[in-house]
């Protein structure tokens, strides 16, 4: 169904028609000129926001819209874990061309929904207009927190042990192997589409039936064996898992971001905001087997791309030293590195014990 | 300066730099993964955004950036007024194609903190990101409300007497006149550009040089007499005066919303949502003398640009039959109507006395 058939109104019912409010914070959601929220007596409030742009966020050659809707919803989340706090609501605003159909948002929206249900978080308003080309969405998060449980990024201090949850560099190798498939279909495409001009010019009906069907079925890439890193790529999770397991194992970050532009371009933020340096060591730079191996089959340092690839969306946190052994304990976090004063600088320590000054290399949506 | 020489740390650097915090509620603005808000005691926290597309919301043939970026930030501080709320934060997310420089960037950004530094709003935070075409500008606004004091859509009674701030349909002629400005511009350029084709083809230089120098000189419009119009569509103002005079007379309104999409819409999400009825006299809509002229001299119906022109910013209020003398003396405010059952339809009464239904054909901007 063509958007212009139901208009704003009508898009913004059908979409948001069967939303329930999660949340007892949440007093009024869509339908308002405002949303009304009553935060909860002693927390602060947490906000964040992202805009995502086609062509430069997201290609719909290779990302599904259920998908690119869930992981718009888990950027902005991860950002409300990373201050370790809870996530309560969302506002969603989409600019959408006229090449979307009805369907096509509800599928986007759908994966919005089911971000929001398995992170208890209700949307509670937006705006929706259209665009000359290409999808736009913009998403704020509000969250909370008690003032003292609150993370920030300028805490961390010398001795301090840096940790990182998961691994890194998955998402960044999905990309990669999704860019490499688009460009394989690609030129596969191009050379049916010229054998089929010729065919026309030649006037051989047989061939071009031939060389048609072949268009219409042009091999769907094999990604067997590397499902985890285009996961990891397409439908990213916020780590409130680690959040809940810090706060069990009574553990309180000193420092805390999300990695979404890569290991160094985050610890360099650390470091700055806390006037500190730093050492990690590419050796306990956590990675998956897939990383590894599609980085060499692709021929590219997989340290790189763990340091700098990004969207990861792991958490990066500094604890005191004594919580070493605690911190040892927790599943799926690993420490890879500890604080010094800001004066030694912000070094990595290669696997034959060089050393080398960090660089934030990681995605620069403005370069 | 090109913004890909800035990055976009450097680039939010340079402008949220000596950006202020004026609220007691901002703890944390620009820096960290989460802006980190304390809500007053009992207050509720209101919640609006929206996102302007270029192309689709603003031409910048004929919109300066500075005014673009402070109605950007007004059409959400209006619709926490619309809520009887006071604004307190805004989130400023950017999408920027190539064609901008850090030079417009900082313009447009300097109309949105003159737009924050009046209404003592901060900029908490928000996203800047790279577009493939034009520029999208996503605000989301945060304010506060004491919960007895907030205004919903809902809550119009019968006999409630209906009430519209301001004037009504001028921002609509204001942009009427700077489209058929920016026709008669393009056609004037569109001949010189073929006089100019036709004199380099006869090869005659001192005819090309006659019209390359009328080509730059091209007569900028005379606004003259019409510059109250132009100020609406470029500058509108949020209400604040209104909401403050409603209070300092003790009246609550029974409903109130913002008119952004025109009268007539507004008046329907009123009715729609109380499940009442209205009945509104053409000739109590309030218009500024500018608006009739322009409206004549375009030869379109005045009441119709007033009903369905949108863009006025104004509010949109019910109150109490008894309130009548109250309203009455409110500077700026006009009773145009009243509430009645649901059962009755909404009907405009002509200035001969017909009646008509009322019918929502504001801007949509999916159609």
């Amino acid at each position: 169904m063509e958007i212009s058939e139901l208009g704003e109104f009508g898009l913004i019912q059908r979409l948001t028609k069967e939303l329930k409010i999660e949340n007892s914070t949440t007093l009024k959601g869509v339908g308002d000129d405002c949303a009304v929220l009553s935060p909860t007596g002693n927390t602060q409030t947490l906000v964040t926001t992202d805009l995502l742009m086609e062509g430069i966020h997201f290609d719909l050659m290779y990302v599904p819209l259920k998908h690119l809707g869930y992981k718009a919803v888990m950027v902005n989340l991860s950002d409300i874990y990373a201050m370790n706090g809870t996530p309560r609501q969302i506002t969603v605003s989409l600019a959408i061309s006229k090449k979307f159909t009805v369907e096509d948002i509800e599928e986007l929206y759908s994966g919005m929904k089911l971000a929001c249900e398995k992170h208890h978080v209700d949307i509670i308003g937006g705006d929706t207009t259209s665009s000359l080309t290409g999808l736009a969405i913009s998403i704020t998060a509000l969250g909370e927190a008690l003032p003292q449980d609150i993370v920030y990024r300028n805490g961390a201090k010398e001795t301090d042990l840096i940790c990182v949850s998961g691994n890194l560099g998955a998402s960044y190798m999905g990309l990669q192997l999704l860019e490499r498939e688009k460009i394989v279909y690609n030129n596969q495409k191009r050379e049916l589409q010229e054998k089929i001009g010729k065919a026309k010019a030649k006037g051989n009906d047989k061939e071009l039936s031939a060389l048609n069907s072949q268009l219409s079925t042009i091999a769907t890439p094999d990604f067997s064996g590397y499902e985890y890193l285009l996961e990891r790529q397409l439908k990213p999770e916020a780590r409130r898992d680690i959040t809940e397991a810090l706060a069990k194992a009574n553990i309180h970050p000193t420092s805390m971001m999300d990695i979404s532009d890569g290991l160094s371009s985050e610890l360099m933020h650390i470091c700055t905001q806390s006037h500190v340096g730093c050492r990690v060591y590419e050796d306990r730079i956590p990675l998956d087997y897939q990383t590894a191996a599609m980085a060499e089959e692709l021929n590219m340092n997989v340290t790189t791309c763990a340091l700098n690839g990004g969207e990861d969306y792991e958490l990066l946190f500094t604890v005191p030293l004594s919580q070493n052994d605690a911190v040892n304990k927790l599943e799926d976090v690993k420490v890879i590195g500890y604080i010094t004063k800001e004066s030694l600088g912000k070094v990595l320590i290669s696997r034959d014990g060089s050393e080398f000054e960090l660089k934030a290399q990681g995605w620069n949506p403005l370069q």
